[in-house]
C-alpha cells in the first residue's frame, strides 16, 4: 500500500483514505484506488449486482463482510417482489453474504446497528450509504456493478476528494435536533455544495451528539452531492457499540491535533432553530416559522434520514395522552426490527397508536414512493432526506423535511407549527440506556455455500453472455439521435419498466423507444452481427443507470459514435463492451444519416496500437476518423466484451 | 309492520326478520322487504355510494348508524386512493356518517367492537357483512346502490331464505378453533351449500364459542354462499359488549322453545380436528395432516376470518422464544387499531417481532390482493376467507386457508404443521378479562353536517345526471353481441381501470373495449341521441358491477334488447335507466345486424299501457316485438331515467 509523510498531522478523512488506498495519490482531483472493507446492497439494486457476480463466476465474497438488504420493493402486488427476495437470499447463501430478510429494516441503520465498524470502508449500491460514516467509515454509495467489483475484491476508484471540516460548537436547543443541522447545511451551501467534497464534523459540539444523531447528519450528506461525511470514531461511537454488544468493534479514531483541512465551516449548534425544506428541494430551506400555520395532511415519521429509537420515541412522548389532530394522517414507519421491537417493549409504540397513528411495515416505504403518496394538493411533513417533486407518488406534490419534533408537532395542531411554540416540555430521550439487541432475524451466510443453489423465479434471467469485439465490423447505423439524449431515453425508468430490472431479454424490449418505438424491433435482428448508434453531444447523460448500457449491448450494439458522452454513461458502455468512439471531426456527424452501413476495418489492431479507428460509409464511401479516450484497462475489457468477463478471467486464474 | 303468527315457535333468523319485515310474507322463496337498522361501507366500494347519496340528494342519511370505512385501498401509490379517503371523510361529514380512517382497521370486526346490537339489521357494501350474525343481527351483504338505498331509508327487498339450523354440542379440542368449525362447514356443504338458506347455530356446544368465535364462523358463511349467518344474542354477547363497554346495547334474543327450522345440520366440536382449504377454493378442505410437510414460504395472519385478538395473540404465545423457520414469511396483519393497541401492551406484539415476524399495516391487505403476494410456485398458509386462484396477485398461486394455530405452527416448522404435532403446551388464551377499549379514533357524524363541503380530488367526479325514456326512440344499433356476455366484457375490471371508480366519465372509455375497442368512441357521437345494443341469451352474466349498467347509460345507451337477461344486471339496467327488452320472438334476433337503425315508436305509452314495444328496422322495414316483465316501480324508475332520479324527486317531497 502507498504510504504518505507520517509526520504530517492528518484528519479523521485522510486518516481513513490513507489506510485503504491501493493507488494514486492523496491530492484533491487525482483518481485513487481504495480497498473496500464492506459492502452493502439493497433489492432494487441488488439483483443485478447478484447477476453480475453470478456472471463473473465468483464462489465467495472477497470483503471482510458483505449485508444485502431487502427494504426497498416490500409491496408485494405480484410474484416480481418475492421471487426477488428468494433470489437474493439465495445468491447470499451462494455466495457468502448476509442475508436482512423483508421486514428486518432500512439498510443503513441496521447496517450501523449490526455491522459498522470504526476505520473501515463501506461501499453501498444506494445513495444513502454515506450515512455510516457516522460511526468513523468511510462509507459511499456507487453504482451496483463497482460494489459487485468490491465484493471481487476490486478497488473502488474515485477522485480524490477535498475536505471540508466542520466544527460544532455549542449544544442544541430544545425542540432542535440533527436534522436540523444538516438542514442549515443545507440552507447554506445549497444541493451542490458537496460536489467533490468529504464533510469531516469536528469539535466540542460532537459530545453532544449521539452516533444516531450522526447518522442523520452524514445520511443527508448526501442530498449537498458530497463524496461522503466522516465522524470520528470517539466515546459517543463507543456507547452505541456497547449498547449493540459490540463495544470489541470499537476503535478510536481522532484527527491528529494540527490537522487542517482545505475548506472550513462552522455550526453554532446553540444557534439552530427548528428548520424545514419546501416543496421541491432539499435546498429550499427556511425556518418552521416562516410558513407555520398552513394545513397538513400528512406527518410522515421514518426513512433512513431519521432512523433512530429517539427519531420515533421522542414523537411517541410528544403524542402521549394527546390526539392527533383530526384528518391528518400520522405515518409511522419503522426503521429497523430492532427500533419496532424497543418502541413496543418501552410503550411508546402504543402511545402512537392510541393518539391515532398509522403503523407502516418495517421498510423505507413512503420515502421511495412505496405507499403514503399524499393526497392531492395537500401538504405532507416528512422526517425522510428527498422531496423531489413527484418523488411521494403524487404528481406536483407538496412535501417538506423536517425534524420528528417539527412533524410531530405539526400532527398534533393540524397545520404547520414550531415545535417550541406548543405547550409542552420537551421531552427527554436518554440514548445511554441499554435496550434489545435484535441480532437473530438477519441471516449470516450459510455454512456450506457450496452446496446452494440460486432460485430464480420466471421473471429473473441470467445476464447474456457477450462476446469480445470483433476485428472488424461492417454494420448498420440503426438510430442516429441528437445532442443531451439521457439515459432516461435510452431506457426508461417506470413502474411497467423497473420490475424487469433482472430480465434483461425483457427489459431490452424498452430499449430507445422514447425516442423510436420500433427501435428494438430493428435492433433485434442484427443482435448476432452488430448495429451502430450515432449520437450528438453529452450522449448518455443524466442517471448512472447500468441498463442503459446493458441493453443495447444485449440487442447488438457493438459500437457508439457520439461528439461526446456524460462521464458514467460512458464508463457503463466500456463496462458492457460497447466501444465508444468520438468524431475526431464533430461535422463528420452530419454526414452520417440513419441506416447507413459503417465498414470499421481493424478495429481492435487499431485499440491495441493507440491509433485512431477509422469508419467507412459504404453509403458515401466516405471515411471518418473515430477517436477514443480510453485507458489501457478499459481497452482490454472492451476487446474482451466488458468487464464481466474480464474479471471471470481474472478470479478463473 | 306486517305481524305473523305470535303463537308459533321462532328461530333467531324468523325473529329478526319478523321485527323488520316491510312487505312480503315469511315464506321461503317470496320476495320481501326489510327495514335497515344500520350500514357499512368500505371504500373500494364506498365512493360510488357517496356519489350515488349525492345523486339523490340526500340530506342526512336516515338510517339509525351509518359507518364508512378505509380498509380495502391503504397501498397510496399515487393520489387517487388518498383523494378517495378524503372524499369519504368529507361525504360522511356532509351527510351524517361515522368515518372510520385508514389505520383503524378491517370493517367488520371494528363495527362489531363499536357498532355491532344485537337485534338490529345491517347491511354492506362487503360481502363479508355477514359476520356480524355473530351478535345476534340479521346481517348482509348488497350491492352498492342497495346500500345507498337503505342509507335513504328505504328496505331492502330479497327472498325470504330457508333457515337451516346448526345444532353445536361439545367442545373444541385443544389446537382446534373456530376456523376448522366453518372449514368443516364448508367439507360438508362445498361452495354452493348455503345458496338461499340463513344458517342458525344453535346448540350446547355454543357456550363454548366466544362473540369473536362466531364473528369467524360467521363471517365465511359467505364462502359457502349463504344470505346470513345468525347466532343467538346470549351471554357469550353479553360479556363481548362489556368488554367493548358497550354491555347497554345488550339486548337477549334466542330461539323459542319448540322453533324449528327448514333444515338440519350438526357439529360435535369435540370430534372436529385441525383442517385446511386446498388451492384454489374455500371448498377444497382436508385435514391438515392429509398435506402435512409440504414446505411452505409463507405463513399469514389477519382479515375478517380471524379477526379477534385471541387470533394474534395465540399465535403470539405459540412463538414466544421460538424463531420462525428461516426463510419462512410471517406476516402479522392486525385488523383493528384495537386489536394492535391490545396486542402491544400485553407484550404480545414484542413476542411476534421477535420471533421474525413481519408486521403491516391495519387493513385488510393481503387478503384482498393488496400487497404480500407470495412468490412463484410457494405454498401460502393464510387464515383469510378465500383463496380464489390469483387473488394473492400471484398467477397460479398456492394459497391454502387454516387456522392461525395451523398457519403458525407451519411457520415454525416450515412445512404444513398441524398444530397437535408440535411439541407444545397448547396456549390458553383468556378471552374474558377486560382489554384496551379504541373508540377515539373513529369520527362521529359532524356537529354541523350542513356546513361541511363534500372533497373531490380531481379523480373524483359527480355522478352524470340522466334524463327520462324519450317517449319514443329513433337510434342506431351500434354493437351487436352474442350469447353469455359478462359484465366483465361490458365493463372490464383490472388495475388500470378500477381506480377510475368514482370518475364515470373517464370509467366509460373502457366500455364494450374488451368485445370492440371502437365501441366508446362510436357510442359517444350518439351520447344525446341515444343508441341500442342487442345481446343474446343470458346478457350480462357474471358480476353485481353495477357501473357495467351506469357506463353504457352514459354513453348514450337507452335500450337493451335481448333473448333473455343475467338477473343481477337485468335489475342494475332498471336502476340506472336502461330500458330491458326481450324479443318476442327469438328468431328475431338474427334479423337486426349492427349499426341498423330501429324506430321504438311510442314506447313509453305501450310501457304505461303494459303492452309490448314495437321496433321498426328503417334498413329492413320489419317489425319486432318486444316484451318485458318489469314491476310498476322499475316501470316508474326507468320513464324517470333511473332509480336515482326517482329518489331524487321522493326525497324532496
Amino acid at each position: 500500500m502507498a504510504k504518505s509523510n507520517p509526520t504530517k498531522p492528518q484528519n479523521v478523512a485522510q486518516k481513513l483514505i490513507e489506510a485503504h488506498r491501493v493507488s494514486g495519490k492523496m491530492k484533491a482531483g487525482q483518481e485513487i484506488g481504495l480497498r473496500i472493507d464492506q459492502t452493502l446492497t439493497q433489492d432494487a439494486t441488488g439483483t443485478l449486482v447478484m447477476l453480475e457476480l453470478e456472471a463473473m463466476g465468483l464462489d465467495q465474497v472477497k470483503t471482510e463482510l458483505s449485508a444485502q438488504y431487502v427494504d426497498h420493493n416490500l409491496i408485494q402486488a405480484d410474484n416480481r417482489n418475492p421471487d426477488d427476495h428468494l433470489f437474493l437470499r439465495s445468491a447470499c447463501q451462494r455466495h457468502g453474504i448476509w442475508f436482512s430478510p423483508a421486514g428486518s429494516g432500512v439498510s443503513h441503520p441496521v447496517h450501523m446497528e449490526r455491522f459498522g465498524k470504526p476505520g473501515k470502508s463501506l461501499l453501498g449500491s444506494d445513495s444513502h450509504t454515506c450515512a455510516a460514516g457516522s460511526l468513523g467509515m468511510l462509507a459511499m454509495g456507487a453504482g451496483g456493478l463497482a460494489v459487485a467489483m468490491a465484493m471481487c475484491g476490486e478497488p473502488y476508484y474515485l477522485n480524490m476528494p477535498k475536505v471540508m471540516g466542520i466544527k460544532l460548537t455549542g449544544k442544541l436547543p430544545d425542540w432542535v435536533s440533527a436534522k436540523d443541522v444538516i438542514l442549515e447545511m443545507l440552507r447554506r451551501h445549497g444541493v451542490k455544495g458537496g460536489a467533490g467534497k468529504i464533510f469531516e464534523y469536528y469539535g466540542p459540539g460532537l459530545k453532544h451528539l449521539s452516533a444516531m444523531d450522526r447518522h442523520v447528519i452524514a445520511n443527508m450528506g448526501q442530498e449537498l452531492g458530497h463524496t461522503a461525511t466522516v465522524f470520528p470514531a470517539d466515546e459517543a461511537v463507543r456507547r452505541f457499540l456497547r449498547q449493540q454488544q459490540r463495544e470489541a468493534d470499537f476503535v478510536k479514531i481522532q484527527a491528529d491535533a494540527g490537522a487542517t483541512y482545505d475548506e472550513h465551516d462552522e455550526i453554532d449548534l446553540g444557534s439552530l432553530q427548528p428548520l424545514i425544506a419546501l416543496p421541491s428541494s432539499p435546498g429550499k430551506v427556511v425556518p418552521v416559522r416562516e410558513v407555520a400555520g398552513e394545513p397538513i395532511y400528512q406527518a410522515y415519521i421514518g426513512s433512513s434520514a431519521n432512523p433512530g429509537l429517539r427519531d420515533f420515541a421522542v414523537p411517541a412522548m410528544m403524542v402521549r395522552g394527546r390526539q392527533i389532530s383530526e384528518g391528518v394522517s400520522f405515518d409511522i414507519n419503522p426503521t429497523s426490527r430492532q427500533v419496532l421491537e424497543n418502541l413496543t417493549d418501552l410503550g411508546h409504540l402504543s402511545d402512537l397508536l392510541k393518539a391515532g397513528a398509522r403503523l407502516h411495515q418495517t421498510g423505507c416505504n413512503g420515502c421511495i414512493g412505496m405507499g403514503q403518496a399524499p393526497a392531492t394538493d395537500q401538504i405532507s411533513l416528512r422526517t425522510v432526506p428527498r422531496n423531489f417533486p413527484g418523488r411521494s407518488g403524487t404528481e406536483e406534490d407538496k412535501v417538506c423535511l423536517c425534524s420528528p419534533e417539527t412533524a410531530t408537532a405539526s400532527a398534533l395542531t393540524g397545520v404547520i407549527t414550531d415545535p417550541r411554540d406548543l405547550d409542552m416540555a420537551c421531552p427527554r430521550f436518554d440514548e445511554s440506556r441499554s435496550f434489545y439487541v435484535e441480532d437473530r432475524n438477519i441471516r449470516p451466510p450459510a455454512a456450506h455455500p457450496e452446496l446452494k443453489m440460486v432460485e430464480k423465479g420466471p421473471n429473473i434471467s441470467t445476464l447474456p453472455e457477450f462476446e469480445g469485439l470483433p476485428e472488424s465490423l461492417e454494420a448498420p447505423v440503426l438510430l442516429k439521435v441528437g445532442d443531451d439524449v439521457s439515459t432516461d431515453e435510452i431506457l426508461p425508468a417506470g413502474s411497467n419498466i423497473l420490475p424487469y430490472r433482472s430480465n434483461i431479454p425483457k427489459i431490452s424490449e424498452f430499449t430507445f423507444t422514447r425516442i423510436d418505438p420500433s427501435y428494438p424491433q430493428r435492433a433485434s435482428q442484427h443482435q448476432d452481427t452488430g448495429s451502430i448508434v450515432v449520437g450528438g453531444e453529452n450522449y448518455g447523460q443524466g442517471s448512472s443507470r447500468e441498463h442503459a448500457a446493458l441493453t443495447p449491448r444485449y440487442l447488438g450494439v457493438r459500437v457508439v459514435i457520439a461528439k461526446n458522452y456524460a462521464r458514467i454513461h460512458w464508463q457503463n458502455l466500456c463496462n458492457f463492451g460497447i466501444l465508444p468512439l468520438q468524431f475526431a471531426n464533430p461535422e463528420d456527424y452530419d454526414r452520417i444519416n440513419q441506416d447507413d452501413e459503417l465498414l470499421l476495418e481493424d478495429m481492435v489492431e487499431a485499440l491495441k496500437s493507440g491509433n485512431p479507428v477509422r469508419a467507412k460509409n459504404n453509403r458515401s464511401g466516405e471515411t471518418y476518423e473515430l477517436t477514443y479516450d480510453l485507458s489501457d484497462r478499459q481497452v482490454r475489457m472492451i476487446l474482451k466484451g466488458g468487464l464481466l468477463n474480464m474479471m471471470r478471467e481474472e478470479l478463473a486464474s
